[in-house]
């Protein structure tokens, strides 16, 4: 029995198989194979590679409060009354904390934990750069591979990181909730940028006219667009009462039909591809530089430039040549 | 006169000597320069190399609504009173804009802007990895050459970015609002990490002592600490009517105090000097990948990426060859 244990713990093509087949525990350990930088993730990478490119990726962003775990369980219920497989990815960029902080989007989510259709995973990055940008996507694919037609990301406010995963998605819904912010507020989350899909949720509270006006009047002063550019529509939902969820659900698949006709899908998913390839191979740059951060190389260099003797640039110059020679 | 102009323009050792007077144009100009990601920077930082580590750099972050702007405001007031010229940085990780997005800020501090012992500058970045991580601690240099006392780094948002930021600081003040999140939000947030001093502002609202409460919890959750080790003060403010910001003024003085006689303030710049090499280090390999890109390398790979027939870690592999041969 610990012989096959260890087996389970190497054999990656039957794990793969097993997570084709919707075996959640092998998804787990897949993921799991992600997140911990296993050495076995390139063979893990390279035997998903044919399987994927089936789910429908969305990401949802916004502020603490407006409701995106209640929105992304709503969406979860609305997608499998559709007989979609639907994967969810929760992911913390700025939490230090393993999965432990996301307990209370765990609880929103237990009404789909005993449904065989439907995998939960939270993801929590220790906030190293690239971290997070690094691992989000490969855990997509894992999801990808696994069968999940509809693939949803939450992530935890709209910051750079928020922003970098929601250009791994093929559509980026942006939630607000009425009273969370003026016009400068949303200006400054940069929401502007990145939404294809807006969502006013908590649409029974008072201002929700008012934010979805001033959302609609933002969107309007947006560069000019071209005849049969996408207006990201705005959706009025109350999540919590599943009011809305159904208009949200049409909203995205216009946005999918919408980018399958122009191009825009195999377009954005070239664009995700590149980022993807670019930031593991920054990664492993990174991690030759941590190599020789530890012979105190670095430190050395550190130390000069906190005394006023040598200039972060010369600094880093010496560093880079130090690893590409 | 427009020779004047060319003049100014590339004699990095007199806008350098300008800035040193506190000439806020020259000062300005060389913050452009970094910004800009001008040829000259490296001639700028070398020259600024020898002039810094005179200042006390402070980050503040916090979520939107909490009353950074004012916050950051009212201590420049208190630092002002005390005779110290002061520094302001803020800086905004998510906004695709330029300046303009922290337009309401720079209204709320305009009270400062004829005060030539106090330079205010806003810095937005484009979003791209590294980015903001990369320009503000040069910023910062600028500022602290050109003879601030005290530099305050103002961050919207509390995500991987702003994280940071606060990582580029001697001393991390993270601001809480009552009614802006309960427990979860704040753990989400990452904030219990980050801070050396917590002010809960608007502490004349209802729910102030609350927030105040569950803070001083969350922070005694943590890891059990050493004797004489540092334990983040929570300081009540109203900082629009100046109220509790003598305390919080006294907190940071404690903190650096503190700080220098453990020896922590050396050792936090150190770190840091060594994230900003290893940041422009990585920088620099990012452009060179871009270069690669530029050359169709990278597109080709992604689409086979796309197509399922190649792995991003293979591809990643393709690209790394590329640039360290």
């Amino acid at each position: 029995m610990s012989e096959a244990r260890r087996g389970r713990s190497t054999d990656v093509p039957t794990l793969v198989e097993q997570a084709r087949e919707g075996r959640p525990r092998a998804v787990a350990r897949l993921i799991s194979l992600v997140e911990d930088a296993s050495p076995q993730l390139r063979e893990v990478m390279a035997a998903l590679a044919p399987l994927t490119g089936g789910a429908y990726v969305v990401g949802l962003t916004g502020s603490p409060g407006v409701g995106k775990s209640t929105s992304t369980s709503a969406l979860v219920t609305a997608f499998r009354r559709a007989g979609r497989r639907v994967g969810v990815l929760a992911v913390d960029p700025s939490s230090p904390f393993s999965g432990g902080a996301l307990l209370g989007d765990r609880v929103r989510m237990s009404e789909h934990s005993s449904d065989p259709g439907v995998y939960i995973r939270s993801m929590a990055t220790r906030g190293h750069l690239g971290g997070l940008a690094w691992a989000a996507p490969q855990a997509i694919r894992v999801l990808d591979a696994a069968g999940c037609d509809v693939v949803l990301v939450e992530t935890v406010g709209v910051g750079q990181s928020e922003v970098e995963i929601a250009a791994q998605a093929d559509t980026s819904v942006v939630l607000l909730a009425p009273g969370m912010g003026d016009g400068i507020q949303a200006a400054k989350a940069g929401i502007l940028e990145i939404g294809d899909v807006y969502v006013v949720n908590k649409a029974d509270r008072d201002g929700a006219d008012a934010t979805a006006r001033e959302l609609n009047h933002m969107l309007g002063l947006g560069e000019i667009r071209a005849a049969g550019d996408w207006r990201p529509p705005i959706v009025k939902t109350v999540a919590a009462r599943g009011e809305g969820v159904e208009e949200l659900v049409d909203a995205l698949e216009k946005h999918r039909a919408w980018m399958a006709e122009r191009g825009v899908l195999a377009e954005r998913r070239l664009s995700r591809a590149a980022n993807e390839i670019e930031t593991i191979a920054v990664t492993a740059l990174r991690e030759r530089i941590g190599g020789l951060r530890g012979d105190q190389h670095l430190a050395v260099l550190a130390a000069k430039v906190t005394e006023g003797t040598l200039d972060p640039y010369t600094a880093a110059d010496d560093l880079v040549s130090g690893l590409t020679s």
